[in-house]
This record gives structure tokens, C-alpha cells and sequence, in this order.
């Protein structure tokens, strides 16, 4: 219950002399103490290991607000991809239909992947950066009463966006469909609370705004979705329903989990709550994104969304006009001065995305944009207003609030 | 060439203080500067990044002796089932047929992922620990000419038998099926050359032989074969042939890769490469096996296996016959004083298993020895001999050779 931010932490530590600061989306830069939870091996057999992952399910659970005992906590090794293919291939039975919200790379990812598990899929493909309206599923599902699921990306963060997933869930539940979510760079930070928001399952991954170290993801999921489940799985290694049930019925993981991520994660753990939980990394995060994009702006940049739809995690800024500006050469420049940043995935315009999660504050934040002026300079950039057919797709993406 | 063995390697280091040896198959006990590369965090994208997914492909691929560059390296992230799993579902054609060669629990789960797979296969099942022979294979092969490949574990962990693998190579060879191996836990220390034993593809994992900690594992595989797997996989994220594209192609995982389990990997190829490479690591390792053999046959232990099949990763002893002999208790007792061991996996007889790789030296092994007589004592067991059950047990095998 105690929400009170421990400035300790919110005044994040430098990463070790000649690293740089990770400004992506995963992997990032964690605490120090989250990375010497590493300097010990664990035997994933051992009694002591099984009570982390008893642990990590708990704090997990915790984070979504179910307090009912409703859901479950499926950790599996792997990436987070491998997290949202183990949801589709467990949660959506082979006979079922999904409708894919996509606007961006991971969206697409998600109909990829239901069309390796041959599982029927439509796709709603609003392009790069535009959001899934409630209004838009509902229209899909009154069309189509044979879709069963609806998956949404919580945070595309190919450009960033924050998709209305509170309306979309809305729609979805009136339309007594059930709601998958890819959550995975905005769970820990962005508000999911299956108290409120009805979904049927969601994933999201160590290496995100928990700031764990990559090794393992985690799927959420309805306890009576995961029963359903059985024997529907594709993959054996994928299988939410098996990993959940030998880990209910021997506390461990079924095939060797990467114990030192494991260990990670329980310190990192440790600093979300110590934080004040989702709350206080939301309000440390949005700030270094307001930081970050009110210096940026003075130098000319100006991000993709409109403050409607920025999230806290990840800003897409346009890449200038001028044509001294290379993004490699940018990249290398910001790199020399202790910053990692991000290619952009548009595929109109060039840009390239600052991530604001991490170990990171307003601090780090304020660096950044000095860095980019330096960086500016050096190339002889004059400006770094964009061009303006990226404003002309900027005025689209306004009508949509 | 040089394969002078440097001693301040030989020589383990001890863990921290409070920490436990670990004497299981892995996740073990890795040197301290395997897990001190962890300390820091590694961009994904980024060229350095890269450069060591680069290293660590070619350094697989030269333990496996592939001078002429026939073969090409995938690693992929999760454990090592998955890339079992990743490897069966890529390289065997969806109207393939593989036969299994099983006697244990890998075996059993590779035929198992066969069965998710949908893919036909018949099992040669050889009960808990009796070796598959080549004449048997060959045997097996003329009598069903559907028989596509054939599919066998290299040591198989849970009785710590070394198949003959060199036989079953030659019967596969020469009846013109291939064959996968799965060298999980005997890559890097047991002899595996591609210049010497036919095969189509192998897999083994970060936290095996090569003493990295768990979070990757990775697939070594014909070039040819990884050809022809394209469109051939089950699923997305096990997918060989597109990792192994995509990796060659941007020199980046497809999805976020375990940054700190690679990091910590390179720091355990150098220490494998210091120590001698495969061979001075199975000197190192055998040894550690003749110590503990030896020493626990003083107080009355009898392994499992002959000593003709008894690997240098893992050996199983029948648990005493004396009924004040309780696994659980002895478990307790031995981490007491700082070893974790492996419970047993024989369907007969009780057993326990103690693992001889990772970091620990004869030394350890002597000290180990010194344990297990002090918990006999506090259990009150008067003689360790095992039941005349399992020496009839052993008789069985005794024949085999
Ligand atoms: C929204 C979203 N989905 C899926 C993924 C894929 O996760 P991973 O790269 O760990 O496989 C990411 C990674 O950044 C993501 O941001
Ligand atoms: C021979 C063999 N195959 C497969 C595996 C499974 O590997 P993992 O537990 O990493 O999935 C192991 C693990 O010890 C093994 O020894």
C-alpha cells in the first residue's frame, strides 16, 4: 500500500564508466544491483530457486491488480515473441478466428504468427502509427460473429503508440468476444489491472519496464483460459497450459529456466515496488518523455504522435529535412557520448525513436538532448525540422483523438 | 593448436561464500568472470552487440572441428528443449518419418515434441539406461525403408549413459537416412566432430559443457539442411532456418536476444578455449568422474553404469539399501555442507545423480566424497551398498558391451 517514491531510486544510478545508457526499448539499462543478483548460481531444482519463481508469479499478479485469484502467472524461457506465440497457440483453440488490431511491426508480428499455427486470422491494419478505435472492432465483430478473440498490441512500440486498449477491451467484452493483449513494453508502467479491463489473457517480458535483464517472458491469463487450454497447443516447448501445470504441481519450470534472469528479476522486482509499483514508474517515465520531447523540440525535432497517443515509453522522432543529417552517422555520434538510441520503423518517413524507460531519469534525459545538439553540429545540421510530408502525416493521425 | 592447460583454470575457484557447488547437469557452477560479464548492459542492435553474436557463432562452429565450412551455427533463444524442438519441427519434412532412439528421459521428450509435431515416428525404446547399438539401427532402418532420419541423444542426462554415437552414426550413414543428435549436456567436452561423424545437424545449450549460464541454446546444422527448411517450421519463433537468415543477413537474433547470457557465454568460450578446448575439458571432466567414482565405492556407493558407459557429465548411484537412507534427508544434509546434488531418474531402483561439470575440480570432488560419508553417518546408514536389485540391474547392462 505504501506509494511513497524512494528517491534513491528514481535518481537512477550511471551505468559503469565507457557504457552507454541504452535509450531503447529492451534491452535496457538496468540498476546495478539488478545485474549483481547475477554474480550467483542458482539450482533451478533447488528449493531455493523454486521459492523465486513462486515469488516473481506472486509479484507478477500483484502488478495486474488481481486480487480475486483469477488469473494466473505462466513464466516461459524465451523472448517475448516466443511469449505471444505461446498465447496464441494455447489460448486460441484451432477452430477459433482472431481478429489482429495491427499498427506497426509487432501488430504484423501477431498475424505472422497465427499464420504459422494456422489459426484463421483477420487483420486490421491501420498502418504505421494510426490507433484501433473502439468503435472500428465493434463494427469488425458485428460483421463477422465467427471471430471468438481479438488481440491488441497495448503499446506498439515500433512508433510508440499507446492504442486505446481500454476501449478496445470495451468493445470486445460487449461484443462477448475475448481480448488477448500484447503487453509487453508497457506492463510494469502503463495501467493493466484485470480489475478493470476485461481480458482474457495478456504477456509481456523480464526486459521491459519491470527492467529485468532479457531470458524469459510471462504469459497472464484467466485460470479458467488456461484449463481450456489443455492438450491445444502446437509446440510442446510453447505449451502454457503443460509449463502451467508442472510449475502448480512442482513449483519448477519444465525445462531449464535461466535461473541468473530469474534472480534478476526478483531484485528488479524489489525497485518496482520500492518505486511505488506501476504508478511510480508511470510518473518517472512520462516525465523523462516530456523532458526528453520539450528539449527535442527546441532543437527542431518533432515527434511522430500527437501528445494524445505518446506513450511514456518510446518517442518516434522524425529524422530533419536537411540533408547533412544521416542517421548512421547520427547514431555513432550519439553513441561517442554515451547514448544508445533506436532506428525508426516508419515506412514513409525516416526517423528514429528515443526510448525513456530503463534506468533512466530527467537527468539522463536533459544529457540526451545535449548530445543531439553536439551531434547536430558535428553533421552541420541547421535545423532538424522535419520535412513537410512528415507534418502532412502528422495532421492524419490528429483527427483521430 | 595449443592445448597447453593453463592450471589457474584447472584449479576451480570457489564459490562465494554461502553459496552452494552445484552438481547437477545445469544450470553449475560457472567461473566468477562468467557471470562478472553479465555486470553490464549490451544494446541488441547495436555493431558491438552484433560482433559477439559473430564471435560465438564461429567459435561453435570450430569446437564442432567444421574447418570446410559446411555447416552454419543458429543459436536461439530459450532452453535447450526448445531448440530440440526448433530443430525437429525445421529439419525433418512434415512427410518425414524419424526414428528415436530413446533411453531415457531426452529421448522419451524428443519423441514427445515428434508427437506435437505431428510428425510420424517410431521409438526404439531401450527402458532406462541400456545403450542403442548400431546393428540394431541398421536392423531398424532396412526394415522400413520410410524411415527418414534417425534421432539420438548424445549423453543422455538421466542415467549419464554415453550412446555410442560414432556406431549409430556409421548405421545411419550407411543405410543413406540422417541424423540429428541431440548433445545438450556432452557438446564442448565429449568428442563431437563433424569432420568424423556424419550428421545432419546437432544442438546443445549455453549452460552445459561450455559452462555459460542458461538463457540460449543453439543449433549446429549442415548448410544444405538449413536450406531446405525454409517454410518447413511449426512455428515462428523455433523457426531455424528464418533465424539463421535473418542472422545472416543483419548479423542481429530476430527477436531480443538474452544479452547478458551471450556476454557471459563469450567470457566461457575464452575460459573453454584456455583450458585446452574439448579435450582439456574432458580430461578436467573425466577426472572428476574417477575421483568421485572412486571415492563414493569406498563407502559403498555403486554406480549404475559400467564403467564402458558411464559419461564424464553425470553419474547415477543406486541409493543404499539401508532403510534409514532417505533422498530427501541426504539432499538436505549434503547442501548443508555445500553440494547441491540431482535426485535420480531410474524407473526400477532408487538413485541419485551426481554431475561432474561445471566448475569444480577433483578437489571438489574428494571433498564431495567427505560429505556424503558425514550425511551417512547423520542418517545413521551403516553401509551405502544398494539393494540386490539393482546389481542384478546392472547385470543387464554389463552385457551390452
Ligand atoms: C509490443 C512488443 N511486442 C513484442 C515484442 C517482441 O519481444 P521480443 O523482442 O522479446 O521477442 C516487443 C519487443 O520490443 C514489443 O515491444
Ligand atoms: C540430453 C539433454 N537433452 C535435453 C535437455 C533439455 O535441456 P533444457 O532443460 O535446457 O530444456 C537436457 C537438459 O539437461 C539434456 O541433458
Amino acid at each position: 500500500m505504501d506509494t511513497a517514491v524512494d528517491s534513491s531510486v528514481t535518481s537512477c544510478a550511471a551505468p559503469a564508466k565507457g557504457e552507454p545508457y541504452l535509450l531503447t526499448p529492451g534491452p535496457l539499462t538496468t540498476a546495478l544491483s539488478t545485474k549483481e543478483a547475477m554474480l550467483r548460481d542458482w539450482g533451478s531444482w533447488d528449493g531455493d530457486f523454486r521459492a523465486m519463481t513462486t515469488q516473481l508469479r506472486r509479484s507478477l499478479l500483484e502488478i495486474a491488480g488481481d486480487t480475486a485469484g483469477n488469473y494466473d502467472c505462466v513464466p516461459l524461457q524465451g523472448s517475448g515473441s516466443y511469449c505471444v506465440e505461446a498465447m496464441l497457440g494455447s489460448l486460441v483453440p484451432r477452430d477459433g478466428h482472431a481478429l489482429v488490431l495491427a499498427n506497426g511491426a509487432y501488430g504484423k508480428r501477431i498475424a505472422t504468427t497465427l499464420g504459422y499455427l494456422g489459426r484463421r486470422h483477420t487483420v486490421l491494419d491501420k498502418g504505421d502509427y494510426l490507433p484501433p478505435r473502439g468503435s472500428e472492432v465493434e463494427r469488425m465483430l458485428d460483421a463477422d460473429p465467427s471471430i471468438t478473440h481479438v488481440v491488441a498490441v497495448h503499446c506498439e512500440t515500433s512508433s510508440g503508440i499507446l492504442n486505446p486498449i481500454e476501449e478496445i477491451a470495451a468493445a470486445t467484452a460487449k461484443k462477448g468476444r475475448k481480448l488477448l493483449i500484447d503487453s509487453m513494453s508497457a506492463f510494469g508502467a502503463v495501467p493493466l489491472d484485470v480489475r478493470h479491463l476485461q481480458c482474457e489473457a495478456f504477456v509481456s517480458s523480464a526486459n521491459k519496464c519491470i527492467e529485468g535483464v532479457p531470458g524469459f517472458g510471462f504469459v497472464i491469463a484467466r485460470k479458467g483460459a488456461l484449463l481450456e487450454a489443455k492438450g491445444r497447443s502446437h509446440s510442446l516447448s510453447l505449451d502454457v497450459y503443460d509449463q502451467w501445470d508442472v510449475m502448480n504441481r512442482t513449483g519448477q519450470w519444465r525445462f531449464t529456466p535461466p535461473t541468473h534472469t530469474v534472480a534478476a528479476f526478483i531484485e528488479a522486482l524489489r525497485l518496482h515496488a520500492l518505486e511505488g509499483g506501476q504508478a511510480g514508474r508511470l510518473a518517472r517515465y512520462a516525465h523523462n518523455r516530456d523532458v526528453l520531447v520539450a528539449g527535442m523540440h527546441e532543437l527542431g525535432f518533432e515527434p511522430l504522435l500527437d501528445a494524445h497517443w505518446r506513450s511514456p515509453i518510446i518517442v518516434t522522432f522524425f529524422a530533419p529535412a536537411d540533408p547533412a543529417f544521416r542517421f548512421e552517422h547520427f547514431y555513432d555520434l550519439m553513441k561517442q557520448q554515451g547514448f544508445i538510441i533506436y532506428p525508426g520503423k516508419l515506412t514513409v518517413v525516416d526517423s528514429f525513436r528515443v526510448g525513456c524507460i530503463g534506468q533512466v531519469d530527467a537527468d539522463v534525459m536533459r544529457r540526451v538532448v545535449v548530445a543531439c545538439a553536439q551531434a547536430l553540429r558535428t553533421m552541420g545540421v541547421e535545423h532538424a525540422a522535419p520535412p513537410g510530408v512528415a507534418l502532412e502525416e502528422r495532421q492524419l493521425l490528429a483527427q483521430q483523438v
